[in-house]
């Protein structure tokens, strides 16, 4: 690859943090914001759009910590055509090696008419607010909202105006997933022909997936000349999602005959990150996934149809060990040392410290006791689990005993430890979930609603560890917590729990509502 | 749309229970089966295609009932190139007032060298199964199987037998997912452009979606000269799936500026059937799913960002009534009367009789009872519940009572009645859920593993009933089970049951290993 040309390498800008985690109900913790942000560097993104540092303290406060800790990428925070946002945007980015202000604004007459700027006004805001993140940044991107509906000769001046005040990257956002591939790759062919300077600045393509089509309509912009596609791993983002990374990432791999562009993306870090995003934002990724879904590959589904696969390569495009599925191989058991352990979390992704392996060792054991084989999502489940229970949490289920059944009432006995103190009580409930979530609801009263409550056997067999998954609302504040067990109740108790232990350390970080977005992308007058 | 030339209709051909249900781990039931069909049918899907007539007893029987049912659909059922195929497919489809028959061979060169022929003596075959086909019925689909992987000129020499052998429809499968828009709409104008006799036949698309791009695909064809659409519901199918009928449909419809072409099909009807789909087939949809995931539609998420939504236009391009998903609205409760209740029901798409509607709202009132308020959701799960539970089941769960917790062991006490006979047992297990298992095993022992374990919670709030979702094979065969309950492990004895109560439907109405599919798409020597 090293030949080819700097003309065919297409800049990948990952907005799992922004994008994605502004989708309803992905809201991420800071720890998790920063962890993901990690795995997006590791992996070779190009840059890594961390939040909207005005909207919240808490998305302030993620973009300036990433910023501080990125290592290769370009870390980028997001802002309107505002003063005090773009100050504040680079408030946050400035700690970076590589630091980026996106300012935008919605051009499409829809978007023109929320704070009612004609479009001379438009033209002088984008004149002076693009001027302002230049004399801050030298790495400054500009989106016109909306661009696929907005006037063409709106657009191409517009554009003009954001090139001239020293935007490096214009960015052309169909934000509400309308356009086709032969429309995309057009408008993007069309700002290059006519706008002047063009030729100076990356285009950059970010498209939305209500129709289905995000995939298709960024590979058609660069075939049209942009450079960067933005995207967000497993297609994460607001209503159908964003371009999924995973997607353009394999497509431009697998068909570079035709498209022949690359990126810098290590792919066999695909797998890892897919599944971390699911289990942080709540949001599964469906078996029938492009790339990532767990029937992507066929030999992953269990059932070996004899004879068709014979020859991979009859129905298959790519390897599933190029996109880091490791094939499910050497099975652990109550006999497998640390040793082997350590070995085992390796090929999966995990490097550990002594102490961590030891915390993990005892874990595993304990599984081992219980579970007749220890498969790679066990060990996968047990280290994402290892790293959410905390012994400084507040909240920790000690003990839990529910009665449940076909003639209730179904009761639950719960010890809870609260700040050190252990509390007991013994509550009744529709079921044996709501009865021991009623339990800890009385020893540790709150306002939050459980929104989702999932449950999802993490290996096949009915001795399998169950994973469960919930998201609560308080006050706006949305917070997750999974926990695994073989058990569903006891991983339902303690998946409730580290929600709530999250709920109780966003209470006391923050002001009241201060996490709560509190600025919308429309209020830009 | 009257004024439109049937030039600019395309035809939607579904594969939900062909090439979906062939996917891993989606295998429905005869009742299942029939049931998706007479929902295609009812809304405007043109052609079916019910089943792979020779693959089994199972698949034979479902292509033939179906034909006797379907009203206006056309009915196609597939088959290899070999005349027993093609005699047995049409053995199923002549009862069906519109039969066609879909043959097909892999004609690239990795499928070529399968059965080990070459091009010369598959064209043969090709000329010879088609006429043989076309003697048999007027309607016939062929289909070079990985066409986007044969050689062009290969590729237009044996379309080009195809059709002088009477194949009235030409498909053209991008089998491994492989191909982008432009290419797979030149691929259907360079066919149209050199195939002596192309314009007296349809040219159809199938598209899977391992890249991610099966839809823009698929409508790419259609602007290549494409007029038949092959997909399916929620793009089930094998890896990745098909194209999904819900996004070209949609896109067809808010793009008919660009792509003015247009379809029968009752979109009002696309949210039920997916939700149907989904259930069945146990294929859950990702919330971020284009068009029928939870979060396609923001108002659908729970959050009401303040003011965001202020003008739905500057957001969305369809609206959620366009697809059938009403708004939230009535919400019923334990003083909901029957009269209410089949109002509601009916505004859900579902029209009882007076027997089914007491069944129903015994149901419903017991379920009112243990929750203030019955959401809409709640009352679709109700109908599929009570669809799946039968008097005549074998097996039915009498009793259950369960102890489980952080202090194993968990055991379960339960009471099973089989054939009508009451049997009693307490049995352990790691959790609750496998000492529920466990018990029912003991009582009803069998070699079923189980593949599958899911539980959703139907509505928000703790005292949501929860939907658990199993799927379990034993010899090959695989069976499913759904059941709801406000009390999880209730809902698992149930479901596990029912899954175990096809089983031995299966068992009994086949020979041992009859349906399960006894060819390979390979196996055309």
């Amino acid at each position: 690859m090293t030949n080819t040309s700097e003309q065919d390498r297409v800049v990948i800008f990952d907005t799992t943090l922004r994008d994605g985690e502004q989708s309803p109900g992905a809201t991420m913790t800071h720890d998790e914001k920063i962890e993901i942000a990690g795995l997006l560097d590791e992996m070779g993104v190009d840059i890594i759009e961390a939040g909207f540092p005005i909207a919240s303290e808490g998305d302030f406060e993620a973009v300036r910590d990433i910023s501080k800790l990125a290592v290769n990428s370009v870390i980028c925070g997001l802002a309107r055509a505002i003063y005090k946002d773009i100050d504040r945007c680079w408030d946050a980015v400035k700690h970076a090696k590589r630091p980026r202000i996106h300012t935008f604004i919605g051009t499409s007459p829809l978007h023109r008419d929320i704070p009612g700027l004609s479009q001379d006004e438009m033209a002088v805001r984008i004149h002076d607010t693009v001027t302002h993140a230049r004399n801050l940044c030298d790495n400054v991107q500009w989106s016109p909202m909306d661009a696929t509906r907005t006037e063409e000769d709106y657009l191409l001046r517009v554009v003009e105006i954001a090139i001239k005040a020293g935007a490096t990257t214009i960015n052309i956002p169909d934000t509400v997933g309308y356009t086709a591939p032969r429309e995309s790759a057009d408008l993007i062919r069309l700002l290059i022909a006519r706008v002047p300077g063009a030729d100076e600045v990356v285009f950059a393509t970010h498209c939305h997936n209500d129709l289905g089509m995000a995939t298709a309509n960024a590979l058609a912009a660069v075939e049209g000349g942009a450079r960067q596609i933005e995207c967000t791993i497993n297609g994460l983002g607001e209503r159908a999602g964003n371009t999924a990374l995973e997607e353009v990432v394999m497509a431009l791999k697998v068909r570079n005959d035709i498209m022949p562009y690359r990126t810098r993306i290590d792919a066999t870090r695909i797998m890892n990150i897919s599944r971390r995003v699911a289990t942080i934002s709540g949001f599964a990724v469906q078996y029938n996934k492009a790339i990532v879904g767990k029937n992507a590959f066929a030999h992953e589904s269990g059932i070996h149809q004899d004879g068709i696969l014979k020859n991979a390569e009859t129905f298959e495009i790519m390897r599933p060990e190029h996109v880091g599925l490791a094939e499910t191989s050497l099975v652990m058991g109550k006999h497998s040392g640390r040793a082997a352990l350590r070995a085992k979390l390796r090929d999966l992704g995990y490097e550990l410290g002594d102490n961590q392996l030891r915390d993990v060792f005892v874990r595993f054991k304990a599984l081992a006791d219980r579970k007749k084989e220890v498969f790679d999502d066990d060990l996968v489940t047990l280290m994402r689990d290892s790293s959410t229970a905390a012994a400084h949490d507040s909240l920790q289920v000690k003990y839990l005993r529910v009665i449940c059944g076909t003639d209730g009432p179904q009761t639950a006995d719960l010890v809870l430890t609260i700040d050190g103190v252990d509390r007991q009580v013994t509550a009744q409930g529709d079921g044996p979930v709501d009865a021991t979530f009623n339990a800890v609801n009385q020893l540790f009263p709150h306002n939050a609603r459980l929104q989702l409550y999932q449950v999802h056997a993490v290996t096949e067999g009915t001795d399998a560890q169950a994973t469960v998954s919930v998201r609560m609302e308080e006050d706006g504040k949305i917070v997750t917590g999974q926990a695994a067990d073989t058990d569903t109740v006891v991983a339902s108790a303690k998946a409730y729990v580290t929600a709530l232990n999250k709920l109780l350390v966003r209470r006391t970080k923050s002001a009241p509502d201060a996490d709560v977005k509190s600025v919308s992308y429309m209020d830009v007058s």
